[in-house]
């Protein structure tokens, strides 16, 4: 079981080399985080882009960019296409985000025919290593889902799990976090459906993995707080993994944990054929390394 | 202006000494937590509730209480009763729950006649300090108004830029926090509301503060984030207050903070004539006394 990233990062180094297709490359921000995974021993990738503004904008930064294979497309839709392709066709196996918008990206990826849609949904997944705590923490969805339905937390968990499997971790315990404990279906619905998703786990209707909720944080993640509170759960306080009910509460998670909390943060897109790598400028350069890490590992 | 909690009790040790109304007193932590405070100087107590049992558990915890006035009602609604007539009458300056249910308590404090209600709504304040940011956070509602509508939204913001005021700042700076910090109106209802306090903030509808949204939590906190973006604001990473969109959003905020990023806490209701201290049995021993110094502060 993989607790922090630094274990996750060398398990990449000594692992095959994975090829990142990079839809739209000229990015500075984006080739210095490629230029960094590839110094590491990470991944390699394709440029897909530009050739020109490729090239200048690895000039004006000093970035090396000698030992990318470079693919010439300068329109932004043909460079996302041929960038998806690579992935269709077993050239690459994970996909990243350029120059191009999000929009135009998740179309060309959730495109029936020649995108990398699977039978589920797409859906961010945050992960965190904090000192308060002693492994790393999943957290889904900061990014992608607004206001999940039921039926769309199943498929967030889902792919949540996976990725707890891929990290190594043989039975994910998986909180749904509310803002209390008791279920209040009326004034807090999410309550209510994390209690229908717990007592699905109860029936034995998921495999391989344990959910219970609703929990709030402090039960999720400290087993004083459920002590205290006198919640009995096998996932109170050992949390692998925390669903939230609504992106404000999940983008504030993920915020406040790389941004206030000095926690070391991941972000990934899943649910597709491939993890999807999709950085935002404002991301430090270690949470653009750990991302790309990441999608590396699960892929 | 208190830029800390350390300043916030010291300011509080020098000055008069406030009297705190417990409702239904026979409560271990919290006659613990009230002679915490006695003990650093920082407020005195008037105990409302079953003498033989205060008296009990009090010698069983070693709890010295023999500086505080103590009142012997062994019902729960009439302990409730004259803890708010306490207030009332000007006997005390702030109410602090004990073992009485946060219904029952609630109920009295809202009752028209008898209670301690004012024209605005109460609201949850959550104050926090941490590292990474040099000063205090003011956030709210992380436990009393579920989905707030706009317009509770802007009593909320009232109520805890008086708040900001007590402590000193004298023009608090207001981030609407959502996931985004683009306007969505449809998908995101939260970002136009926050829009809409934005524009009447820039029109000159409040005075003494500014607000400034939609904004990322990132945007709220890091004047870098903002840069990057591109976004000009004068709210952004400097803000005072967060009032972010639901329960869920602020419960979050709020423990994980206290409970995952080792900030200084401190949680009350205002809102209502007085502040009110509403531990929670969970919250550690510094966060109860961290209430009872900020609810002294602003009373």
């Amino acid at each position: 079981m993989i607790k922090n990233f630094t274990q996750l990062v060398d398990q990449v180094k000594s692992s095959k080399n994975r090829r990142i297709s990079v839809a739209v490359a000229q990015d500075a921000d984006v080739l210095e985080a490629l230029q960094r995974a590839k110094k590491a021993n990470l991944a390699d990738a394709v440029l897909v882009g530009d050739h020109k503004k490729i090239s200048r904008i690895a000039q004006e930064n000093r970035i090396n960019i000698e030992k990318f294979e470079l693919i010439d497309v300068k329109d932004e839709k043909k460079a996302v296409a041929v960038a998806i392709d690579l992935i269709r066709t077993g050239r690459a196996d994970l996909l990243m985000k350029g120059l191009c918008s999000t929009a135009i990206l998740m179309k060309a990826v959730l495109d029936k025919e020649k995108g990398l849609r699977q039978a589920g949904l797409l859906s961010h997944l945050g992960i965190f290593e904090i000192q308060s705590y002693p492994k790393l923490i999943l957290m889904s969805d900061a990014g992608l889902n607004i206001l999940p339905t039921l039926d769309e937390k199943l498929k967030i968990i889902e792919n949540a799990v996976f990725v707890a499997k891929k990290l190594g971790i043989s039975t994910p315990k998986v909180a749904m976090i509310t803002a209390v404990e008791k279920i209040n279906p009326i004034k807090m619905p999410a309550t209510a459906d994390a209690a229908v998703i717990a007592k699905m786990s109860e029936r034995g209707q998921f495999h391989g993995f344990i959910v219970d909720g609703p929990l709030a944080l402090d039960n999720a993640f400290s087993k004083k707080s459920c002590q205290i509170k006198g919640i009995r759960s096998e996932v109170g306080g050992v949390t692998d993994i925390a669903i939230v009910p609504n992106i404000e509460a999940g983008n504030i998670f993920y915020k406040l944990m790389s941004y206030l909390a000095g926690a070391r943060t991941a972000g990934i897109i899943i649910g597709a054929k491939v993890p999807i790598v999709l950085t935002s400028r404002a991301d430090s350069d270690e949470t653009k390394f750990l991302s790309i890490a990441t999608a590396a590992k699960i892929c």
